[in-house]
């Protein structure tokens, strides 16, 4: 099996248990319908994988992979305001309910269903997102247009705490066929949380 | 079995489930080991709930039901301004994470663990809760000392997730055995977010 080729399964595998968790939820999916979903054997999971609960850890790995490059590169292009930053961020996080609803899902249910993911893995890329937050939380603080005496890792676990149940109630929202108004969730949320944030 | 016999088993099932959940993981848990903590036959546990999910729920509402008398009551008796009050429900929030570990480690872990619970569950309980901050955050804006234009509904949903993110990181730094300053976790919490519900 080329490296290529490989690669491209394991892709495929993290693509198809993406979908079946989402549809089925991750403790009812089985390994082998994610498989089925795949077009591979039941084993070449194993091959990949080392059981459901790594499937679910390594597939939350690489979509957060993408989503920090995606926010890394679109925070650098826009420039702007710790403010304004804030705000975009925000913003593309709250977009996931409506633009990518089976990760969102993964993100604010599934996720949540393993255990092991809980409560043992240490989790570095939700370190990495928490500390892009953080960044624009400091600068802001150095620049004097955030509040100095509020410390950064409550805040930043306070603001992340917002950002997810807003995203899980938007999403289930988004699936039940309901309207949902992204850009002004967004806009009241970053207004909520900046408010608390800024300098006076 | 007389009523009062009846009532105290079912007590002292819930009781068991909340201890038997926080240990092994809702999927984990068998519901014999449910039985066999509470000291009654496996059958026994079907007499009072449909099945293991049933018994997370009514757990939860059970739970909840203490919750939100306990809340009511206390902000009934301290009286003081809507800030006042919104901070001490912080404050009551966040202690749960040292004074009741079991049920916080039930409510921030266990519970998503229940795809029925989090996707097909009404929850009236949840939305109780909610309408207890909304109804803070509503006298607030219907006084003068809360910002009118923020959707009650959007701000009261960031509320709770970040209350239930920070219970989250505060409750499995507790079970870890490291230091938990929850006072200070509550008052940076209570400014953040009164600072971005205030009035100017």
């Amino acid at each position: 099996m080329s490296r290529e080729k490989s690669v491209d399964k394991r892709q495929r595998i993290l693509d198809a248990a993406l979908r079946v968790f989402a549809e089925r939820g991750f403790y009812t999916a089985r390994v082998s319908e994610v498989a089925r979903a795949a077009g591979v054997a039941d084993g070449t999971i194993y091959l990949y994988f080392q059981n459901k609960d790594d499937l679910l850890i390594k597939l939350f790995e690489d979509r957060m992979d993408f989503l920090i490059r995606r926010l890394n590169e679109d925070l650098a292009e826009m420039g702007g305001t710790c403010a304004e930053r804030f705000g975009r961020l925000v913003h593309l996080h709250l977009v996931l309910s409506t633009e990518a609803t089976d990760l969102a899902e993964f993100i604010t249910v599934e996720l949540r269903q393993s255990q092991k993911f809980i409560k043992e893995y240490g989790n570095p890329r939700f370190q990495e997102y928490l500390s892009i937050i953080r960044g624009i939380i400091e600068e802001g603080q150095g620049d004097g247009s955030f509040r100095p005496e509020l410390d950064a890792r409550t805040v930043v676990r306070a603001i992340f705490g917002a950002l997810d149940e807003a995203l899980l109630a938007l999403t289930l929202a988004h699936r039940r066929g309901r309207e949902v108004d992204v850009a002004r969730a967004a806009s009241d949320l970053a207004t909520l949380l900046l408010g608390g944030i800024r300098a006076d």
